[in-house]
């Protein structure tokens, strides 16, 4: 079985290119090949899977027809416009967001009408479908009402995927990932990035700053969780999700204040100590119109699985990317 | 104020044009010129108010642009390819209905950008956004499943009218349209087209067949009524919509049953003698998985006003469309 990743360069992405290596299987279907795609060149996995690595932009003439052109069994498509990036260039979002996901959709139909290729396709969508009001929880099947282009994109390509599915152009599964906590590596610019930072910057002893207040309450799951839905997902029998083929993941529902408290226990009063109130009335207003917590009940019924609690997300942290770590 | 009908030979775009050009103003503010566009020449309204008729091919390269370029201050975007079609020619559907609409509102948008145009647009959606299962009746935050691939084209329009009109490119709304009856004219090729031929047909004295049950439940207005909605969003305060764009509009819950008595009300047993009953399983299929009766509760606080039973849609037949009419 050939494995196509796009956005593997990605660090979601990347942590799913290393497991698939590790695993060299999915739902006890060897893998032959792995075909890495980026904008940037992706690194290779450890290990000896043959993979070959390319650095390609989806929004290119031909870039579609070139990515499924060794017709891959299963196809992750993670590549997108972040959401601050979406909303600031309008065109650049549906471009990469919409146009892409189509063209790799027409590219994968028109092989399908020709000779039958009808691969599995894992789409990584997002809970930006939603805007407020929201009830708290959100349902199932709670209205997509996105507040950004960025959520309209995703939306979009949600509705695409069970267009395509129906017409059986492909078999696919799309899934609204949790905001991941803790993401390794340095900060970034994303507005959700707070909810990484306060934890990850504490316990490597730097400071850290919070822009809301200890009140908010989102949706968590761990990088690790996120690519261990993707591999469920791309084994699992389609036949149980119905026509609607995207579903909100599980995650830890936990205030701002639950994650410190955390924090506390694993690494102390000096961590916490670390984070530095600082308000920013733009961003709170941003993450105030999120959702704040899922009932995920077609995801569970499926044997979709997060983590149970803020600790426990801390832990696969300290496990997977800060190895030898110790309280100071 | 200068108004715009894509679509505008269809029989909705028809009736909408000579309404306009009997109004003569929307809202209070006069109409100068009225445009008309669709694939096949539109004819001009009686009246000596100023009209552009053209045919135009909307999918064609400039076809946008050449549509906005007087800048319309309200544009009717009623342009389809009907759902049966969009379902036999997949390419066909997707091209006319999302990227020829897309491309109007990119149109647009490049005019905001450049000059700061902003029209009201107003966009005929499609109860077909909504698929089994679902409630009866449909409330108005019902998670939007389309099953089939005119009903995601329609969805997917309806998220781009959000995205653009949050952004301020335009001012949009969509309307969700109930079937309309009764349809004027021969019978069409459309699924839904016997909920018009069971009264239309016998009410000419000629037979019609009915291919489902009488139990059959479904969600009707007449095309006055349609074009009073259309007319009334060109002029609604915006505010007062929200985020969300698109509303359901009003309609008659009615059963096949309680059409074919009003029918016997208005005009005998022989009448309804001349429908017969021959069941197409195909078509019941199809019909059964639509939506039966609705709750539109925002349309309805908006003002929008359908008529109150078939007995009243079969009456506005016979004044607009079979004047000298009498019982046999």
């Amino acid at each position: 079985m050939r494995v196509l990743i796009i956005g593997a360069a990605g660090m979601i992405g990347a942590k799913l290119a290393r497991r698939l290596a590790e695993d060299r299987q999915i739902a006890g279907r060897p893998i032959t090949a792995l075909e890495l795609a980026d904008l940037g060149l992706p690194v290779a996995p450890p290990g000896d899977l043959p993979c070959r690595c390319r650095a390609l932009d989806i929004t290119a003439e031909g870039a579609a027809e070139d990515l499924v052109s060794n017709r891959p069994d299963v196809i992750f498509h993670l590549a997108a416009m972040v959401s601050g990036a979406a909303e600031r260039d309008f065109e650049g979002g549906y471009r990469v967001n919409v146009d892409a996901s189509r063209a790799l959709f027409e590219a994968i139909r028109r092989a399908h009408e020709a000779e039958g290729y009808a691969p599995r396709l894992v789409f990584a969508s997002s809970l930006a479908v939603y805007g407020a009001p929201l009830p708290d929880p959100v349902p199932d099947d709670q209205i997509r009402t996105p507040r950004s282009s960025y959520g309209t994109q995703k939306a979009i390509v949600e509705l695409l995927l069970d267009d395509y599915s129906r017409r059986g152009f492909f078999d696919g599964i799309g899934l609204r990932l949790p905001t991941i906590v803790i993401r390794p590596g340095a900060p970034n610019a994303a507005a959700s990035g707070f909810f990484s930072g306060i934890l990850r910057e504490p316990l490597a002893g730097l400071p850290s700053t919070l822009p809301v207040s200890r009140e908010v309450k989102h949706w968590l799951a761990s990088p690790r969780a996120a690519v261990g839905f993707l591999v469920r997902a791309a084994g699992l029998d389609t036949a149980q999700l119905g026509p609607r083929r995207t579903m909100t993941m599980p995650g830890v529902a936990t205030t701002v204040g639950g994650q410190i408290e955390a924090l506390g226990r694993v690494a102390g009063a000096e961590a916490v100590a670390l984070i530095e109130e600082v308000p920013d009335p733009q961003i709170a207003a941003m993450i105030g119109s999120w959702p704040r917590a899922f009932s995920p009940d077609r995801a569970t019924a499926l044997g979709f699985e997060a983590e149970g609690s803020v600790d426990e997300l801390i832990a696969v942290y300290l496990e997977d990317d800060a190895p030898g770590w110790t309280a100071r």
